[in-house]
């Protein structure tokens, strides 16, 4: 359960920008602030069915963007290879300060 | 006009899983094909005017995704960077052969 939860998370980090504001509204209620769906419905005055429901369809369109798009399991490659270069440059006296600071900004492109 | 081309390429690359089949025929057909409009619509028994709003509206929505996702932008940051980064490994005879491949790998990322 925790991780899908976490998944769900960087899924929505990742595509929340293709996702309509109420769609946004819920699963930041949801799944960042941790509200039960009982109180969202009760905030949008909807019945807890429909807040449900629209949850559900977000994580199926989240998943449907990253078979497309992929953009998380780049990134999981991408922090993967960062991790070890980062382990080596670290540990390796003779590399240049320059190159150090090269792996910090590429990890700030995501 | 060479850069625009350029551009819409690159934004097709990353975003044409989003777009329907049609789009994406007619995308490919004009932009990596270089058919003209008038052979796609004989191709297709439409009106010329019919494709040429078709790939204006696909380029439009390519501009959408991009100012929501910016994976355009995104890549050409991480271009510079590991650019720059390349330059460095090579010129410098103390870096280990691993950190070369460690940055190859993640060129392959993208």
């Amino acid at each position: 359960m925790l991780e899908k939860t976490t998944r769900v998370n960087y899924l929505y980090d990742f595509y929340h920008p293709l996702l309509t504001e109420k769609q946004r509204s819920y699963m930041s209620l949801y799944y960042l602030d941790d509200h039960s769906l009982g109180e969202i419905a009760e905030e949008y005055e909807v019945s807890r069915q429909a807040v449900y429901d629209n949850i559900r369809r977000t994580e199926a369109m989240l998943e449907e963007y990253e078979e497309k798009l992929g953009l998380f399991e780049k990134f999981q490659k991408r922090t993967k290879i960062m991790e070890t270069m980062k382990q080596l440059v670290d540990s390796s006296p003779t590399v240049s300060k320059e190159l150090v600071s090269l792996v910090d900004e590429l990890e700030k492109v995501d």
